[in-house]
């Protein structure tokens, strides 16, 4: 199952074309306040986000999986599935590799893959939370932050031995989620634990190429339910000082308690230059990984706010890399992957639109009213005209998901591959 | 000061109206779906939020209070500003008296005051959280709750006194906020509390008028911080179902517990008839009474999309008394109302555009992907345009905040009542 | 294996005394309060909670599972676990199974080996959250709440066919755990399937014996990240008192939102004799089903504290239905449900040890320091004496960590039944 | 109204004695353990915790406060109240003073009465969340995070100006508790204020005294509800580093968002060396500043926990301040801190009881449920016994509570100081 470009064309025909009557009320409105359309439209054409290997099959939850037809069961067709999204919303264009997971038997073969799909390799990522079948060591309590010796070595050899896969792919970062914590006040010692959580990583970090960086995820729970050694934005941000210049914090969406302010954490990191890399998804209660503004849309254009504010104002922060992090429990993953994408894009593209000098002026002048006008201003104006242009104007279709449908992407997967493929090392 | 006609036809001379040219591609959106637009504006027109009494002036915390210069001092300036809101706005139709705050001294002055403002008199409220000066008994240990009967009676007199006093005004139900609990363990017995608690509601439900309704409002923490009575909509809709059929259950968007589903609870309600209330606000961490809309703008938007459903298919639900419920603590009064207006017409607008019959569907077909795409395409409508059709058509001005400023409202009330007012009872 | 009276015998000869002198003390210290430690004893030693046939292997989360070795696979060996505990605590007299992972194919022997083991076959559990190999309908989009009629037949049939086991087992009651719910806001009309839920669990009500209760558990999320149909105890509650006398509610400690007052919600159903069962665990996050008082001891002795006063004043309410409901990520299954029956009784002794008519009387009088001294004096008593001349007395040994450790019961359980074992269906 | 030696002789001749054959059992059990219960108990005696000035009267909340008779109105009256309480315990021995509303008048004649009572001078607070009269800026929109420089530097004299008045008393440290904030998205600018924080917080850095601290605390919301400038432990630690070497991160037990684990933050701190200050006081739902121990004792002793293992591992980290940080809306105001002082030395004398040896090797092994009865061990014993045999030993009675009731301690207050007099400056 492959989409050419005469299937988008063909799309494109027949779809919807009235959003450009609305993207010339919009260019008129923004016009008058210096506004360009069409640079905005760029910009949102540009933005790319990462699709990990491991979110193109059913996720689940610890009560069971309800599978879906038609998964990829090889790293080949997982580059395929992105590959479909890609092709449909040129929103896509890179792949989030999971080791052991997804370890390439022929390297040249998947990097011409890849190539042939518009996709690059983005940050890798290591897995130290599953024992593999033949480990030597268990990972059941701690790796890179266990007080035993050899097992930390062991967990601290996979990273390395991530890198030196990525390399070979091109990646040039790395993102270290470390599941380990504890799940019982008493279990582990929390200073002798971060201190070693401190060294390995430290190690993991001198064994990087010059050109690479480190990603250090935070997460406050889940799987462990107690504690958890890298469990805020100032864990991370310390053992990422600790590291190094290119040692970076990672934020996920869903990985904050209650009530978090996750913009105020964003904005804090990028001042400091240490917002390495960013996993989208949305959730209610702890980290469902949901589809992308499915639940809090106001929340994560405001998190856009700072990330276009960061990334305008502060050069010392690296370019983030992004990534969408979600579980697909009840839908269609590749459908779900789309909604994410156009969530994104859709806050990214409002975010854009906010008068950052005015709201400056009112900042100044403690108009609180005005400022919320000005916020709310740019979030409530509907645009959606603009994804379609960068879409269309990038080589996609202008409504991905009715494309996906009407092209019945999902019941030719399962065609090619059945229905007992299982995508994920769950 | 105060508002006139000519005011308003002057403001919408100059005021921007490109706003009719989004109606009329809006219009030919959703000719295509069947939805009259004409029925949405006359919809959102109709549609008149309470102001509180006790919500012109500046709110404030523990901490302190910021005042603010112009408050009103008396209820007739209280009126007066609530005058003020509903002429630039036509939303603001009614008034929900606090007492003892706001006792009448010349009832047929008033009634005369508030009709020339256009403005009626709404859910009445009781107070038995505080002390008045020279009060026989204290509060500070229980009300309605109190295991003490001459607390207990003295709080159920007073309810039966504001019933008295609504009655005069043409008010026809009353709204008890019972805020008795405990900050301790053991401080309480919970049943005695519990069973006292629907004793005294009996009693009230009992003094009202054929014609009125009780409505009975929930909160699980403070100003009580280990338990209060009615913590929960679960315990509102016991005691609403022990009084009778004109007690209902009042939901305050602000008074549930982190994460709650509050549309579920909407929905529950409805289904069970028994949604009578509803004060609108907003909040991120707890009871915050911040302006609606301006930290869960979805949530408002699914909320309003089952209130909408239950005005359409529940027939035994009375029409819900609508109010905002918030705090001014860093912004004018009078337009943080405005914005929380805007706020709650937006998101019943907004509602307004579900495909119903599309939803149920995709319900019906377990479609998942397809009834986010519904609700969404909804909520990501600038429906802006709408609301200024609706006001325009009403005799309000297109845009009230910027007709609030050329004005210089606050400006007059400063000059007419000085800085040192003081609008709360708190 | 199989630990026999000569083991206890033993064992009790060789385990530490000391708590006999403490008993001493506090018989001095109790009886000039008038209270009787012997028969506090009795009441502790009667207290018996039932052990899930699903809760003896490793749980495990959505990120896998860490293996125990021993684990039972199947019915006969499950009970032979709780055999194990029972003989060790005698405090775990009771099963409770989960249909259709503990269909027995004997019936006649597994009665037989339960009396064996002095175990009776408490409330039975349905299970409508996965998909069994060979089903004829799929409940990845709900099942007694189904809006398809054929779905929802499929799921109260399979509830029906639970009971049918139940009764010949000796059983006497159901529990429902509805899971379904929605992970995407729209993705299902809450009306619609509140109201089928309402309709399913009539049929099952009226599917059930004259002799027995059915019990309604609520949750409010997990495995949906939205809604779920019952998401707490006012549903469940509400749910109930539809279906009849015999339909109650059934309280999880882990299936709150943040900061909930349970033991407020105990106080409440049992004054409306509606508590039906009660399952332990303990949670600082989610549902983290975490050994019993790991986390919260004094909130476990609040809620104790709260089914002591509603047992001895409540006589319209049932004696509840006790189990564990808790998932062993990183203990041994058998030591960890040892630890859960110590802080259950605990909390138990300890609330059998509060004042109540010197409680009375301190909250007569608003006296919220005594109140708060008196609750913390019985909670701050070390009762740990008390629990093991409880198990003393009734065969058991005093300290049962100790007794399993000695007798090396997990290497036995290996030997027998090897590594790869497993307990669960998930 | 003064406690003399004589009355606490007189008193602990009557009050009950039965503790000292419980401390007998008490020693027996722990010298097993190598433990010497008269190092205990010495420790115990020695654990001093500051009372701030504003605590001794009646607290209150947004919707009121309900008064008690006989407030202290002047800070000697203040410290007359610390003096009583200090005489009843020995564990008060140390004010908090908050400015300006306690500036003193006459330097030597307050410190003479401060040691009459036996009590010290710790950290000193200052005030930029409220304006007082007169005040040339207002501190409404930002004090020391303001993006207005006369406003910052109005708010960082103050800050000097409550050193100076420190250095006077004998303080050795400056507590900055900063409100600044915002209550909605947009109001302010995240960097900008945060670096307007970090250059206010090193002027005032700058302006101590060599041998001075300064503690920062952080807070998550209120009385900002949508953001605070310095939101957690991580920007707290951030900013004291940015300082330098004498600048730390205070704690304050309420301000976490709902579910955080405190004792790790507490472990991360004492292993960097800068936990500074340490503020006690319980809450089930936000900052609710309930009595110490009154809702999650089990919480607290795992706190003590580390703060013990740091203590004794970290000697990089200061001792820490300790004060008492609630508030006392229903109980009176000095029952309830006797209440607190006995709370937090009860969780202090279990961390102590803690096998710290047995508890490093089980953790090595990995012994989980070894670990958790190691601790649980601990935290079940009473140690009631070894609190009042410190408190006799110092010169206090060995139940402060009844000898607070038998002096008649409120009546007596009452008779010298009416009814309403008012202790806060709130």
């Amino acid at each position: 199952m492959k989409i050419t470009s005469q299937h988008i064309a063909d799309l494109n025909k027949i779809q919807d074309t009235t959003y450009k009557a609305e993207l010339n009320l919009l260019e008129s409105k923004l016009s008058k306040r210096g506004i360009s359309l069409e640079n905005v439209i760029n910009k949102v054409a540009d933005f790319q986000v990462a699709i990990p290997s491991w979110a193109l099959g059913a996720g689940g939850t610890r009560f069971g999986r309800f599978s879906y037809g038609g998964e990829p069961a090889t790293l080949e067709q997982k580059l395929d599935d992105i590959g479909l999204i890609h092709a449909l919303t040129k929103s896509a264009g890179a792949v989030s590799l999971h080791i052991p997971w997804d370890i390439p038997q022929d390297y040249k073969a998947i990097k011409e893959l890849a190539q042939s799909h518009d996709i690059i390799f983005d940050a890798v990522n290591s897995n130290t939370f599953q024992d593999q079948a033949g480990a030597k060591h268990s990972y059941k309590h701690g790796s890179l932050s266990s007080t035993i010796e050899a097992s930390r070595a062991y967990a601290v050899e996979h990273n390395l031995e991530v890198i030196k896969i990525g390399e070979q792919l091109g990646s040039k970062s790395l993102t270290v989620w470390l599941a380990d914590g504890s799940s019982f006040p008493g279990q582990r010692n929390f200073q002798a634990v971060l201190q070693q959580t401190e060294n390995s990583l430290k190690q993991i970090y001198a064994g990087m190429p010059d050109d690479w960086k480190l990603f250090i995820e935070y997460k406050p729970y889940e799987p462990n339910f107690y504690s958890t050694v890298i469990q805020d934005w100032g864990t991370s941000f310390m053992l990422a000082n600790a590291c190094g210049d290119r040692a970076y914090t990672l934020v996920d969406l869903g990985h904050h308690l209650p009530n978090s302010n996750i913009e105020q954490i964003v904005a804090t990191l990028m001042y400091k230059g240490k917002l390495g890399g960013f996993h989208f998804n949305d959730s209610k209660y702890g980290d469902d990984d949901l589809t992308v503004g499915s639940i809090k849309p106001y929340a994560l254009f405001l998190i856009f706010n700072e990330l276009v504010y960061g990334m305008e104002n502060n050069p010392q922060n690296p370019y983030p890399a992004w990534m969408i992090d979600a579980s697909h429990n009840v839908k269609d993953p590749l459908e779900d992957l789309i909604q994410s994408l156009e969530a994104i894009r859709i806050a990214y593209a409002q975010a854009l639109l906010v008068d950052q000098a005015a709201l400056k002026a009112a900042q100044f002048d403690n108009d609180v009213v005005l400022a919320q006008e000005l916020l709310q201003d740019a979030y409530r104006t509907d645009v959606r005209a603009i994804l379609k242009a960068a879409r269309v104007q990038s080589g996609a279709v202008a409504d991905p998901i009715a494309a996906y449908r009407s092209l019945a992407v999902r019941n030719g997967l399962i065609n090619e591959r059945g229905t007992g493929s299982k995508a994920t090392g769950l």
